[in-house]
């Protein structure tokens, strides 16, 4: 499967004959589809598919494609994306002083498990710079206060245009986004360690903590305005005991985190994440 | 999604355009698709299809649709089968002594978790009569001994066909069933109490135990002519510890043995599972 | 290991030579310890002990037990239960209209795997009158209204006295208990439908379908006056996805939940549950 | 906590009182218990302890401690080890290509996780020396070829004495230790890919593809002489699917191996692991 492929994502009302029809459209142009799947979400009444072909042998070149399919989505009222799995996406990781999800992630990209490139990472803390510097990415401090907020979003987001983003990962990024930046730049994914919606807000690990509780867990998902509140990519969870202080909750916690969010970054680098409503659909 | 439904599983040589073939297929004739999944096993170039929809709408009769479907497997040399939703599959367990998972299944039939009838229990002992009865099933008490195995499964064969059974399930069965049964009904699931492959034969907690680990499963098959060797449906594990005597391990086995043996029924008996070669496709 | 034990559970501020104070209390009555675990909480400075010994050879008779560990723990500020193995605790259930979670109890004090009689079933339907019945439990029906829940409450208390009953097991009984009655009958276990503290209160199934988690769960915790918030016994997680509708999570909720409450029960009839504040301590 | 403490392993035939004598014994020197955990292994008849305490207001100096426990080891006919929390271990990491075992080591290590200093990573190839270099660790280049194993194995052993090595990690070093290291440095904790005992030997990811499980595990064990049979430390397993390639199985397994492993050493380090027989007791 090393030739390229080309990835429709598309949602749309449900109704009789949709597989038939979007299976036909590949096939209309010679299309050999390596990986299909549909969900129907029978609640909302709304078709879900991933379809994935590949485009030696496709009839229809890369400009024309995407045309093709605004075509077919405007017949079904339709939300589509299309990629292609050559396309490398770039990706900036921002953190603040702990390590571990950006090691993990860089480790990853650098050892093939994502398609990606890394050229930018963003701290509001220094700490990090060297491994940055490490793994070959750009490192900029852009300290936060109450009072420099919108202006280091401006600087933050003429970065991202600059390095030409496709996508921010919040790999424990301790600051909350303001309104205005997740409208210009709304394609953000962030790790809370909690097993949301459970501990909300801050310093989860040491609410778990209080609470007793015997599992703990950490949830990937992507940024919207609501705090902790964004569509669910992955969650995963840990068993903990009495023994385990606060200190023993955030290292085990740590583990989670960085599992959890790099099956996320790697979902949706596959294009395998579908955003429907405040809902995911990740095609397996 | 109460009005009935039909399901082709369906397994062929991989080549372009399948999705498209078979969709039209039912596309053509009318049938709205409620439930679409594809796989393609790209090591051995097969291709595997589950596709259900609503016979409402659809204009080929009941009678109709096999034959369709033959023609269609035809040019595509493809094994398949088909189920009407609305079809009740006859389901025998076999028991020995131990009825946690004979329980288990007739609670989780009544329960409506499972599309099912129940009408026979078969046992090499007497102990489980009365739960049998409790669920208004009958029982056949067909002791075994080296000497009389052939025959008492001459009897168990004539009792499967009596009953219409389509279906058996080995629910802590613990006894071994001769080539000449499994040939002539092939049609059986077994659950395994470990984590095969680890732990064939006899006795696994015990085996489990001695070894010192620290995770035990329990494992769902289909029979074959090699013991415990048959395409697994579904495993799952509990953790155990030092402080776990054999007696621990098999309580602990029990919850995982009813659990995982119920997920492989309810998958097969939803049409879920497609078997080929020593493996098997469970569709989601 | 079948001759009968004595069971300390006890919990002190922590000093210096617990340990050791402890276990020699035992020892110099010629006890044999068969386990003894023990736990420091250092961010509340509280010694947690449970300590199990043979009451063969112990130098105490049953009657003079109490008195000595009462002294015991005088000296230490301790707070102290002592539990005989041999004691079979009285157990009632209170249930609804769902039965996955009483059959499934009264299955494992059948199996032995409680060592508790089950006396008493209370419901404020009937539909389960049948199963209480068939395991040999009475069945009492107190239907609950707005109006007369002080009032039938009178009358559950009295049930509990009447047969003698240790402790209270809610399972799935969907009604709150009001202060009245958690005061006068403390020693209470229910079962949570939701990966606490996600989804308190009604419908967490709903709840977690409209969020869209990857996982759900269940927990069994002392009940208390504040719904939802008595200490955690056990928890349990189970992945679920897009393709899981209410009805599925329901499903796949039961069987957390009475794996949860069984775990849970069994863990408290056995003496291996310390509360101290709004947590437990869980000994292995 | 951050007081120094010793830590007595201890393990000898059961008999009654060995909790009081072993407690009085620290008590008695005036010593301050902040961990005390037991097990009785029945079947075994053997009695397994691990205490913790402060040196601060202990009154036997460090140089004394090791005799007074000769000394009660004696009078029980125990197996025992003293380790001071402040002495830090000297590890060895082994490796050959794959460096997602190693990065995590030494990023744990760095992030105190691990208590343990990590001087020497050695390796049959060389693809690995950069890392090794950028945490501060010697590489030492041993190529194996079946002629030169028993000699560089002798350069080997003589690395671990001039590094004064504790404990080496083999942290997927794809090479069979012959009987004659093991007996020489027997204090070797491994790594492996599957689930033991299934898929002993080579190429468990591919066995398991080719077996069609559903979930996939990873074991981290002493070793001894019996490839893959040493005393199990930790395990831990993944779900798969049909989905899964070869190439998805290894990638998933990574995650578990690093997991499993770190988990493994952690407890090594905090003297939590005790091996009797061919099993282990990993205290909580």
């Amino acid at each position: 499967m090393t030739s390229p492929t080309a990835t429709l994502l598309l949602s749309c009302p449900d109704r009789r004959g949709l597989v038939a029809e979007i299976a036909n459209f590949i096939y209309s142009h010679g299309g050999n589809i390596v990986h299909a799947d549909h969900h129907t979400d029978f609640t909302r009444k709304i078709f879900l598919t991933r379809l994935e072909w590949q485009l030696e042998g496709f009839d229809l070149s890369r400009e024309e494609i995407a045309p093709a399919c605004e075509q077919l989505a405007g017949s079904l009222q339709a939300n589509w994306q299309l990629h292609f799995s050559d396309t490398v996406r770039r990706l900036s990781i921002w953190v603040s002083r702990q390590d571990h999800c950006l090691l993990d992630l860089l480790w990853r990209q650098k050892a093939k498990e994502f398609t990606a490139e890394i050229p930018l990472i963003i701290s509001n803390h220094e700490d990090l710079k060297e491994i940055a510097l490490q793994f070959g990415a750009d490192f900029h401090y852009l300290p936060i206060t109450p009072d420099n907020k919108a202006e280091q979003e401006e600087k933050q987001l003429q970065l991202l245009r600059d390095y030409q983003i496709d996508i921010v990962v919040l790999a424990k990024y301790m600051q909350i986004l303001r309104h205005n930046f997740i409208t210009r730049f709304p394609n953000i994914i962030n790790i809370h360690h909690s097993f949301l919606p459970a501990f909300v807000g801050a310093k989860p690990y040491h609410q778990a903590y209080k609470r007793g509780v015997k599992i703990i867990g950490a949830t990937a998902h992507y940024v919207t305005d609501e705090l902790d509140a964004g569509p669910i990519i992955e969650q995963d969870v840990v068993r903990v005991s009495h023994r385990d202080e606060i200190a023993d909750l955030i290292r085990k916690g740590k583990d989670l985190e960085r599992i959890v969010l790099a099956r996320a970054v790697r979902s949706h680098l596959q294009n395998r994440v579908l955003v429907y409503g405040d809902r995911t659909v990740v095609f397996g």
